[in-house]
């Protein structure tokens, strides 16, 4: 086998089973397996489907408890091996279809008895794949030149309350932002095409706003509107139904949607797709278990979304900032080719005061910024607050310290007296 | 609000805030939510979109380690409070789509930092839901119907080798299985529309084979060809070919096509869909995260599939006995009404042995009963492999142990012997 004929997959795993011995049980779940000697079973065969142990890197040992129940009949002395394995999975098992390759690579794999912990930690990919599958449409660059914002981060906001507003205080609401100077706005993830506010009334009105002021301002700011169904034909219908009223942007709860139905809106989408993870939470918070962001976002990549959340520094979730950082530089390295980086969604609790160090831990401005709380809830107004976030990160990108800076920049001055003390929110 | 108003959530938690108040926050975030006063946000709106704490039963209180990492910068002295609560979500926030429930109630607060513990154990529909959603479409009876087989399980085997195999050989496997008598064979879940054996060549070599024994014998074994696919339209082609080869049965590794692709699929099909649940071990296997089967199979049960896995008794995964019987009692449980309860899939290492405990947990026949190795590892071959499976079923529900009715039983018997020491697999 050649790299090109390979998915080179990398798990964490802990066991009672010393790590070779388990990372050979993978392999063979993996493989073609096989219960009983059958006519059709060959050693050519066996061969050509079977996946191979490439490499085991030993980890620490510990004693008591298992990080994760496992099967109660198997023999142990208390003592769990802990391990970074790599297992290299032949095309010709998988083919390139995620229904197969996640059957395959995150399928049964992840229930074996002999493991007390599984981990998928990444996965490399033949070029084979990169045909195979649509990617981002719009990704980094489409987005930006939608909003026509090419020299810092897409500074955004998002509705709330989340639930309960008509299209009219939508509206409002965008328009509120709008004037302040935003350059995206997105719904919640909760609200999607409620009795008291459809698709088609809340893009009308929320457009005529987003429309007049384009026309007006020459600039038009990017609203995702969350068309999450559970059909995919109707999802596609509520994209048709907010790009006639001029929309340029479309959310869906990728995990609640899943993979086959997000392609199938990828598919026809003529419109960048903001990908909200929520719920990743259940996929990769247990540390011996799940996946990493690191696989999670190349399956997305796969089927073709182009913005991604990521949290941000000093989130309001339990995600770590190493981590938070870790995926933002997922999402900015291309995985075939440069189009197909994804613009990492950066959010939750943000404001001015997150700036400095995201840029230092990244070096970039390709994020989507979104401030809730951060914008609508400064105190010199929503303009202000927009103000206050352009003025942190032009300070950021030269090094100069907030506070330094704010002496000149009121709207960042404010934004450290009010928040410096009570986060944001959202 | 009433009954027929919400779906009632059961979480079991762990925080490092008491139950009362690390409930409250998990209502606070899955309600309407505002970071900031906006002219929208009124009292009633605040009260009809609120997510409400119902019941908070305190369980045991930990200290050490928490379950899960969480918000580093929430305050505790290692003392961490474990508790189950109710939360009345009000349909006013989520509608009936799962695109929606799902982003409330396994959204966000599955990452809330100030929990170092969160899964969803189980919820309660209301009635408007079993209108929203197609359901099975065959479930147990539909199932039953087509393969003429009522009043014992269904018994069921499996291609393996699973992969490599080309059409003519896989038929070779399915004829000797036919030949034995066996009810149901399915593909396996690694096995979709490889080069070597696409779903045409293959539905046609195992369908000749089928469709000729149905002819001669009168009974028509149900073949599941795993037609997963990443494009909901191809899915839907490759149903449309197996159904017009004369197939009486379609398998979707549903967890890796997602909610709304499976969906898809059941609104245009035409035969049962059996649903292999690969991957569920990433959702389910850490006890202080992701959700319980209680909540997952209804979740599936309205997207509407008709067979769904469940493991088997004393099974090669990690999945404990008590929680493979709870997961079949929740599969044979109405929803909304009879007809939507679904045919549990009995698998992993089955043979004989596993069935008097089997039966005697839970008091039926109800099943879909794969063996692999149990029926094509017969030291009699696979019409006595098919036969002691039966012997056993028959033995079961006489309440005579398989000892005794081996006497006069010899594939039996010969099966006690063989995997009475060494277990079949798959």
């Amino acid at each position: 086998m050649t790299a090109a004929d390979i998915i080179r997959c990398t798990y964490r795993i802990e066991s009672p089973f010393e790590p070779e011995k388990a990372a050979a049980l993978m392999a063979a779940n993996m493989s073609a397996g096989t219960f009983t000697k059958v006519p059709g079973e060959t050693a050519a065969l066996k061969q050509r489907f079977s996946v191979r142990v490439e490499n085991v890197r030993p980890l620490e040992t510990v004693t008591g408890a298992p990080a994760l129940p496992f099967g109660s009949r198997s023999p142990t002395d208390g003592t769990f091996y802990r391990a970074d394995v790599t297992l290299a999975v032949p095309l010709d098992i998988t083919g390139t279809e995620l229904a197969t390759v996640l059957a395959v690579i995150a399928g049964g794999v992840t229930e074996l008895k002999e493991l007390s912990g599984v981990r998928l930690l990444d996965f490399e990919l033949p070029p084979a794949f990169a045909d195979a599958h649509p990617g981002p449409g719009f990704g980094i660059e489409g987005t930006r030149r939608l909003i026509g914002v090419y020299d810092r981060p897409i500074i955004a906001s998002i509705i709330k309350p989340n639930v309960g507003l008509t299209p009219e205080q939508t509206a409002d609401i965008v328009r509120a932002l709008v004037d302040a100077g935003v350059d995206f706005v997105k719904d919640d993830e909760k609200m999607t095409n409620p009795p008291y506010s459809t698709i088609e009334k809340r893009a009308a009105a929320v457009m005529a706003v987003i429309n007049e002021a384009a026309q007006r301002a020459g600039k038009k700011t990017m609203y995702a509107f969350n068309i999450s169904s559970d059909d995919p034909d109707e999802m596609v219908r509520r994209h048709d139904t907010v790009l006639k009223a001029g929309a340029t942007c479309v959310m869906v709860n990728i995990n609640h949607i899943g993979y086959a139905g997000v392609r199938y809106l990828r598919q026809r989408a003529q419109l960048p797709i903001h990908a909200h993870r929520n719920g990743w939470g259940i996929l990769t918070r247990c540390p011996l278990l799940g996946m990493e962001f690191n696989a999670y976002n190349k399956i997305w990549r796969l089927v073709g979304v182009d913005q991604l959340h990521v949290n941000g520094l000093r989130n309001k979730y339990w995600e770590a900032d190493e981590s938070v950082v870790n995926a933002i530089r997922q999402c900015l390295t291309p995985l075939f080719r440069p189009a197909d980086r994804l613009l990492p969604v950066v959010g939750s609790g943000m404001w001015a005061g997150q700036v400095p160090d995201t840029y230092r831990l990244t070096q970039t401005t390709d994020f989507m910024y979104i401030a809730g709380g951060g914008i609508q809830g400064h105190p010199g107004g929503p303009a202000a607050g927009v103000r206050s976030l352009m003025q942190a990160w032009e300070a950021a990108v030269m090094g100069v310290p907030l506070n330094d800076y704010a002496a000149d920049h009121p709207e960042l001055r404010q934004a450290l007296d009010r928040f410096g003390t009570q986060s944001p929110g959202g």
